[in-house]
């Protein structure tokens, strides 16, 4: 069962049922207008990430300011785009299994899709699918440039890899992604400029092999909101993956000289103050269940006499010092979610507030979307 | 958008695309089974909490053992349970909001409905909702007996609150919400007995002034699966609010002569490697995005060699040591998540599997309700 929105357009924003997410729709459109400049000199283009916004209507609205395409990470949140008329979906992630396969072929009918890969056999079962269905698939190959996680190693064994992909009948090889997502929360940009360092280097180096194989990347793909400056004035990185920088959140706020300075916070967790019956404490209706607390607590936004201690299941905790007083019973605080992508996956309605009103409802559409 | 179901009953247990949400039905009715033995020598009634299954075919399982009612923390729970045929709710929590007590008040058009209170103003409100709704609620004090967040003072402020609930004409006074969850989670058996007998000393003097004042507590709630024997033989409390006991999870199993021994694990994720290019590493589809990390990481199920060492968003890491062999690409993993409430929030649906076949599914009826 889907929940009920928490609010109607035209309401004012105090009407807002919590908890609620929110979006403040200037901040969200300066930074869709930002990102837009801030690459264009560069010539790297912009395939935002959907694994943070999950929904069409945002991938839209990306599109009509230079966004080439999508990246999802899941085959469900590629159909949500899909079903929503997103024409151009790049999976930057391996799809295992029969089942997930024959979903992403099916989409493949209405829409441009590719995938990713760093094992032969399932190179193998791809191919198997796409000639099933009738239809040739574009296959990256995933490097491993720094997350010691998915991906083959840059080099030999990714040219192997790309030359069984464009030996298979049904595939096309369609380029690198080569993702280092951790070198984004470092927090020192010198630290920051290291770690793109290296996957700049391993990534030039596996480009230029297989281009004395015969083999052109379409697409060298990577970079996130955190370092994206650097991976586009590479010169070895064609298409961006940034996808936080449309709403920003308490972890990239740490980052200090950030290459991303100048995104606004645009994504918010409305909450209620649904006990006050402690001196120095107050319960917000909104605990981890409301806001993802994998990466830090949620700050309270505009409100640094207040400080948000603990989160339980569906409980946070509100501290104060003795120069302040405390929000009131009932009282609603924005709060600024410690990790955008998550907390936007508890939520099945975006609520988009401009000047205190309600401007639109937007649905979550690939909210859940884990397969 | 919901998602699709991961399985369809017939299927064998590997057919079940991932991440899916398991219940193991031997499992899951041997916990319905065993806790209702528990408690029937003491006398103590079971009204089972759902913010953990958050479903009404499990609540009517429960009744069907015994259980007088369900709790919820939320008012989208209570509906999801009330819409479903659950005849006896209690809110364990405050409802703060006019919007909240219109709904709640809706409810009790369809099922018997309570909710928790501990401000004076919050009670003025209930009774101004009931009032409009031509409807009385029963209202029970909340007590804090050492959480430390919501709840007045046991004692006199608990009396005040009591009194001015069975003086508004709408409300009718119904007992002490005295919950303590933190001392579930202590990991001696003394110090939980510690923990638990401040909080049953407190409950009864609070119960003992009310009597005194000539009001009589129709229900004295709390407890939770880590303590409930304890509560169940205070004679104080009547009735028990366990949840997870239904399911377990790797951080009650971690409790040592846990007083809720003899519960078999009965709730799962089923997650499959999407990657294994590295030596001695394999990528799991479940992140913390599939599986709640907030109390610790998951355990791989009777894969004592194999560790879940990491958890992003949309990937699990496992890892394992040279005397052993890693899962295969593709392969399909239990997981036993370290909190089982939020991770049954992530899910539509559950997938009840017995003897290798897929039995069932259920809707996780409430899941994402946060209002």
């Amino acid at each position: 069962m889907l929940q009920p929105p928490p609010a109607q357009p035209g309401m004012r924003e105090d009407e807002i049922d919590t908890p609620a997410l929110l979006i403040d729709l200037d901040a969200f459109e300066h930074n869709l207008d930002r990102m837009a400049a801030l690459l264009r000199p560069t010539g790297a283009r912009l395939r935002a990430h959907a694994k943070t916004h999950k929904s069409p209507v945002i991938a839209h609205l990306q599109a009509a300011r230079g966004a080439v395409g999508q990246c999802v990470q899941k085959v469900a949140e590629a159909e949500a785009l899909a079903w929503g008329g997103v024409p151009d979906i790049l999976v930057t992630n391996e799809v295992v299994g029969d089942a997930k396969l024959a979903r992403l072929l099916a989409l493949s009918r209405i829409a441009r899709v590719a995938v990713c890969a760093d094992d032969p056999a399932n190179v193998a079962r791809i191919e198997a699918a796409a000639a099933a269905s009738g239809q040739r698939m574009a296959v990256l190959v995933e490097i491993d440039v720094g997350m010691a996680r998915a991906g083959v190693a840059p080099g030999p064994d990714a040219v192997a890899l790309a030359e069984q992909i464009a030996g298979s009948p049904h595939l096309a090889f369609g380029g690198l992604q080569a993702y280092h997502g951790a070198a984004q929360h470092v927090r020192t940009a010198e630290g920051r400029q290291e770690a793109v360092g290296r996957a700049v280097d391993d990534t030039r180096r596996t480009v230029e092999q297989l281009r004395q194989r015969g083999l052109s990347c379409a697409i060298v793909g990577g970079a996130g909101t955190g370092t994206f400056e650097l991976e586009a004035a590479s010169g070895v990185y064609n298409e961006i993956q940034a996808g936080s920088y449309c709403f920003m959140d308490a972890d990239y706020r740490r980052n200090r000289d950030g290459v991303s300075d100048g995104f606004q916070q645009a994504l918010f967790v409305l909450s209620g103050v649904m006990s006050a019956a402690r001196p120095g404490l107050a319960v917000l209706d909104a605990g981890h269940k409301a806001v993802a607390v994998d990466s830090g607590l949620p700050l309270v936004w505009r409100r640094e006499d207040v400080r948000y201690t603990g989160a339980s299941d569906e409980h946070g905790k509100l501290e104060w010092g003795a120069e302040t007083s405390g929000p009131r019973l009932g009282e609603k605080l924005r709060l600024v979610p410690g990790h955008c992508d998550p907390t936007v996956d508890r939520y099945d309605w975006y609520v988009g507030v401009r000047g205190g009103w309600v401007e639109c409802l937007w649905p979550v559409a690939a909210r859940g979307g884990l397969a």
